[in-house]
């Protein structure tokens, strides 16, 4: 008899693989409220799109004719997969699933593939080390909402890794990048150059809602310092802004020109919140600040390697799942809080998750989340959950939220995370 | 014999110490634009300053009729003094000097009771653990300046501790106020409340710069949430914003007003960038935000207790001093960096580096920084420097800068972090 295997989904924003995906990418993305909030978005989005696809096309020309990021990202998940294997038997056999957002193969196609491979546990897995509503909020959003239009809503029980920011392996894996950057500086200029950590930018709108990015974003700054133990001084910057409205600086190309300004000649830029080679390292921090570098007076502009397939990074990948796994932890204890400012009530929840035990349902109608809710909104958000393994003596169990309308609670496979009993204990 | 006492200086803003002092002080902290840079600030800075005093003195009334910094900082200081003579009695004795920017005690009469005690070597001592231009860095070019009014330039030796924003004992110490803070909710609410670390605000253009506090703020925070091992989620949010610019969000204002509207009752505020009570955290905190809880539903709304004079910070203070002082380093690698945008040439300068082989100069004449520029201005700021101990096989001692005009050399006691010799060894 043969284990069900345990799904990971790898999720990501991905990226056009061919030229002739480059403009409905774009549509997808600049449509999309939960990525980006324009003004007149119905019709300033397509026109942001539509302009931008010629230059983008050209872009993705320069660098090989499209992204590498699925062919890294199948790497990263066979990488972890054979590891976990290995060092989880009891959760095998461990299979990965990619699931990009505007590009295939998207949600549905790993949920299909998950169905059909008879996975009953599965992991959702963010590729973002460090927690935006923008990334991984949004992409686990659009996971539910595929699983409601599969009816597949009751078919797995899910737990979630929703941030690594400070994960050893990771910032190890990380850490070997900037190592190896260094040395691509002559052994006498290499402890001058500047460690630019660059990160994509978030909207200002995005921040003042409370988002945890710029914090996450911060702290693994701080990790990868410290284990570097250069006498390197760093700066963080905010790279990939467009559109009319005001981002999160500093500004990566700014302050490239500024610190060639004020007459740094070797500055190495640290791609701090990406784990693959795409267009934001391979065309924007290598070609086009590249050429601004150049023209700053900086003579050695240098790149540390993107973690793509770095066996160490593997290693962080397969041990991040096995200790997730592990734990028994349904998510991170900071998933459940809304941003302070979110207005966005499809947030924040999690289908059917692991640890609650859950009397097989009926199979839920088919309908879109947006017709019928799965989880009463416009009522205040619960309180976090208990970390597993650390029971609160005395703790009593939260009163549960009322229940919703019966329609609503029979589909209500989608729950909004810490909507449950606390204090289940480890 | 008597041996030299080792000085330090404890830095911060200050804040009134009576009624009196209200006024005087915001007309100071308006004016500088090393602080805040408002358009017309000749003109808008005594405007605000004035505008504000009535409503100031009333807030400093309600807190005891002045800022408690004073008495908490002396008490911080002479608890580090006495046990850094005994952690390290071949720096002692060491004695402790309070230098605030807009009351006294200021620099100058630091600098002036450091003569009259016969010290000569000198350590500032940053009392903000995250570095900002706004605070340390505006501190630090004062402290400078003084020392040229005062024709004391040659007089001491200095070392700086210039940030320490995850400090084994800082974080510590933190971690046990918000332990303590937690202790103020019933049990079974304890761990639902949600920790709200905020941290003074910054204008936006002090953040595009690339000013690093926001990211050190960031990595604060996730040690203390890290040491702290508790189940709550957290938040980080900026407090205090003023005047007409924009500011860096979200504002924990408009952050404790949407939590009360999301449903949440339990709220403990902990303030990450402060060590000692003063008016942001007794007045704006406690009171004014504490009411705005009040109207938002938040039934428990707490704040955690300051660091002040809490021994286990004492003692991590007296630790952050003894490890500078047996380093031998001049500062952090990070302090010669300028913000990438930076316009302000009399940052990141140091008066006689300890470490560095100085003969004795002439007295330089009396004279600001301004009419004799102590380091040539306008030209690139110097590559970083090697960390102490830390030697680079095979580097070269850096190009010195060509030297400024005679003058400029012979006052040239000031000098850019950074300006120096390379690879001085352990």
């Amino acid at each position: 008899m043969t284990k069900n295997p345990t799904g990971i989904v790898m999720m990501n924003l991905g990226g056009p693989a061919t030229l002739n995906d480059v403009a409905p990418f774009l549509l997808e993305l600049f449509a999309d409220r939960e990525i980006i909030q324009l003004p007149f978005q119905r019709w300033l989005g397509p026109y942001i799109a539509r302009r931008r696809t010629p230059k983008v096309r050209r872009l993705y020309q320069t660098i090989g004719g499209g992204s590498p990021i699925l062919r890294y990202t199948e790497a990263q998940g066979r990488g972890m997969v054979e590891r976990l294997d290995r060092l989880s038997p009891e959760t095998a056999p461990h299979r990965c699933y990619v699931a990009f957002r505007y590009v295939r193969p998207k949600s549905e196609d790993a949920l299909r593939t998950m169905h059909a491979d008879g996975v009953r546990r599965a992991v959702a897995f963010t590729q973002y080390p460090q927690f935006s509503c923008s990334t991984t909020g949004s992409s686990l959003n659009e996971l539910w909402r595929a699983a409601h239009r599969l009816n597949l809503q009751d078919q797995f029980e899910w737990s979630l890794i929703d941030r690594w920011p400070v994960d050893d392996g990771f910032i190890a894996a990380m850490t070997d990048t900037v190592r190896e950057g260094l040395g691509q500086f002559a052994p006498g200029d290499r402890d001058r150059a500047v460690l630019l950590f660059s990160a994509h930018s978030l909207p200002l709108d995005v921040i003042d809602r409370g988002d945890s990015y710029p914090q996450e974003v911060g702290a693994s700054v701080q990790r990868v310092v410290e284990m570097l133990g250069a006498p390197n001084p760093y700066v963080l910057a905010y790279q990939s802004e467009i559109g009319p409205v005001r981002w999160l600086g500093p500004s990566t190309e700014r302050v490239i020109r500024r610190l060639g300004a004020r007459g740094h000649k070797h500055v190495l830029v640290v791609p701090i919140a990406f784990t693959s080679d795409h267009i934001e390292t391979l065309s924007e921090l290598d070609r086009e600040y590249g050429e601004v570098a150049h023209q700053a007076g900086i003579t050695h502009y240098k790149r540390t390697p993107a973690l793509n397939d770095r066996p160490r990074f593997l290693d962080a990948l397969a041990e991040i799942v096995r200790s997730h796994l592990a734990s028994g932890r349904p998510h991170s204890s900071q998933y459940p809080l809304h941003c302070a400012g979110c207005s966005n009530d499809q947030c924040r929840r999690i289908l059917r998750p692991v640890g609650q035990a859950t009397a097989p349902r009926p199979p839920a109608a088919p309908g879109s989340p947006d017709t019928a809710p799965v989880a009463p909104t416009g009522l205040p958000s619960r309180a976090p959950l208990a970390a597993p393994g650390r029971t609160t003596p005395g703790a009593a169990p939260a009163p549960r939220r009322s229940p919703g309308p019966p329609s609503a609670r029979q589909d209500g496979a989608v729950r909004r995370a810490g909507e449950r009993r606390r204090g289940r204990g480890g």
